[in-house]
């Protein structure tokens, strides 16, 4: 069978930097169309691709730990949305889409596609099947497309945690994928919230952020969101239905920011990017308040993470803190998606997308992601079916 | 009616560093053992004092706060067990035994005694009504021998904790009384504790982390101390069935201390001393860990808390961290006296009290808190009934 051209965004080498655009570069190669015989492989058609933060700890040359860094010379790889062109695999059809890992490229074999998921059409864009309706965590041996067949990743048992957390700089990694099933288990599940109640997000605008707030609205809570654009504080008050928003590059003094828009305190926050607004939080918290703890992208760039000092917070307002991953949280999923696939077409909730055109914007638009540049969830298109 | 002499422990005037002996004098000066007519007050004999931390945040000149100071020149105040001698007010009989907030004297005149704790004698020594039965935390209007009507305490209304949080530097004062009922409701109700699971304990001897890790044991748990000399090591592993212990200050690397006594990981850390030792528990907690936040005795000397650097792993690790306050929990107090009095009748919990004799003997008391010279509950014996 003839081969094709397959443009890539390969991987050009390791950094201890957050990832600039010239970590990266464009290169054409071949492929073959077709899954190797009784292979077990897939053959797929990538559509559209996710840029998340935790792809910044697979560009540290780290070994030691269970998720294998990306391959110098090799495409990165990520949560896409793909169409099977080609299969060994009775699991999946050509024709078929799925979201799951795969390749930065026009086409990617996969391997051992098992934990895929299969995306049934009803209406909902297709891209936000690596947004707001992403489903697939990185759990048990890692799913990929090239040659890792012993890697295994941080999740697959209690151990591996801690051979993890030698390395305390590796914090790009607890990022995930699942921005929406996040939000939704973070705010219901871990803030357990009331009507009325005061609740604070950062990072509102980014991919987890903005679903909080709308949640936390449509549960009747007084919802203030922080980001780092004035066109993202618009988007949160005109477009996202927050109460207040502010731009945190703005204030010089974020404990008196605070207390300027919660003079009566804050009952939930959901902390996105630690650091200085969660210490600023802290001060700010009410009795019995709950803080989901969620990323702390503040910190991905430092080589020390930042010192929290306002602990003592927690004892005298005997305040919860909770660290969570989705992953202990998906029996929930089926009504997750009922619920946000219900509100979505009420027209109740929007979903923000940053959407880049062509894998030639891949780069810069992963970078972007490290400096604030996105403008809601940052995805690729790389092709319209 | 005739005046006898009252021996009192004077504060001397506002510090801002831990407390020294020298801050405090011995004076003695004149009372009449009698309650004035229709005042509504009562006159006691003080039997047993308890030196806390939190009175440390009243010898500081800080007046915004709803916690009033310690007078310079007067008496300091403090838990204690008390008899009373006089009564104008129809709940305190003449010969009555109390717990509660009274004097650092021989006699006080108590003005407002509402909220305090009748004590029922039932064979447990007395002194454990300020250690491991104590009841009476500082809820509401401050009650005080001396002139404060219009104080109030920080735990008045939620507002108050705002002000309160001005004040960053004002740690002390979230210590209380009660260590018993704190160890009680923090270890199984904060930590959830499963039976076989890893417990570490912090200030491992004091007033409630040696009653913590009894309750742990006692629930089939594996639990290991840390203490600050190696008789404290010694008490832990010896008399009180902990199944290790280490003396923190002989560590180097606390990291590598905690991996070597749980190599599987901690489940359950009970954290009285914050700093470091949190930053090095965060790193050795296992997935779905608890962390009950109950003090932070190793930040009191410092004037700006201690950054803590590694809560990255709440995320991780899905852990929960929580404050508390037992305020929250005095609906299981009754269950909490009749267990701990059961086990202590049966001969299956201690409780070491670190007793001084005499009046005298409180300033150095009071100041040895805070070096950590104290073994066990710190008590000072005014007089035997």
């Amino acid at each position: 069978m003839e081969e094709v051209d397959n443009k890539q965004v390969i991987f050009k080498g390791y950094i201890e930097r957050p990832p600039k655009e010239t970590d990266m570069e464009i290169k054409v190669s071949k492929i073959k169309l077709r899954a190797p015989k009784g292979s077990g492989a897939i053959l797929v058609k990538n559509l559209y691709l996710s840029c998340d933060p935790f792809m910044r700890g697979r560009m540290r040359d780290f070994q030691g730990s269970y998720i294998p860094p990306f391959v110098p010379g090799q495409a990165l790889e990520g949560f896409g949305v793909y169409k099977v062109i080609d299969s060994e695999n009775s699991d999946f059809k050509p024709g078929d889409l799925f979201s799951g890992l795969t390749g930065w490229e026009e086409y990617s074999l996969i391997c051992r596609p098992q934990q895929f998921r299969k995306i049934q059409q009803d209406n909902i864009p297709l891209s936000y099947h690596v947004g707001l309706l992403e489903r697939v965590g990185i759990i048990g041996p890692l799913l990929t497309t090239r040659a890792a067949s012993n890697s295994h990743f941080l999740f697959c048992n209690r151990r591996y945690y801690i051979d993890f957390l030698f390395d305390s700089n590796f914090l790009a990694s607890v990022f995930f994928g699942m921005p929406g099933f996040t939000a939704y288990v973070g705010f219901f599940e871990v803030c357990s919230p009331k009507k009325g109640e005061y609740v604070f997000v950062s990072a509102a605008s980014g991919a987890v952020g903005q679903l909080v707030g709308q949640l936390a609205k449509l549960h009747g809570c007084h919802v203030v969101g922080s980001a780092g654009t004035s066109q993202k504080v618009d988007l949160l008050k005109n477009k996202l239905g927050f109460d207040e928003a502010f731009n945190y590059k703005e204030e010089l003094d974020l404990d008196a920011t605070l207390k300027r828009y919660f003079p009566q305190g804050i009952d939930i926050y959901f902390d996105n990017v630690g650091g200085e607004m969660l210490d600023a939080a802290l001060l700010n918290m009410r009795i019995n308040g709950r803080i989901a703890v969620c990323g702390a992208v503040s910190q991905q760039s430092l080589s020390k993470p930042q010192g929290i000092h306002n602990l003592y917070s927690l004892i005298i307002k005997s305040i919860k803190m909770q660290g969570f991953l989705q992953h202990n949280y998906l029996h929930l999923y089926p009504r997750f998606m009922e619920h946000v696939i219900s509100y979505y077409k009420q027209g109740k909730i929007f979903y923000i997308e940053d959407m880049n055109e062509g894998l030639e914007s891949a780069p810069a638009a992963l970078a972007g992601l490290f400096s604030g540049k996105n403008v809601g969830k940052q995805v690729i298109r790389v092709a319209s079916e």
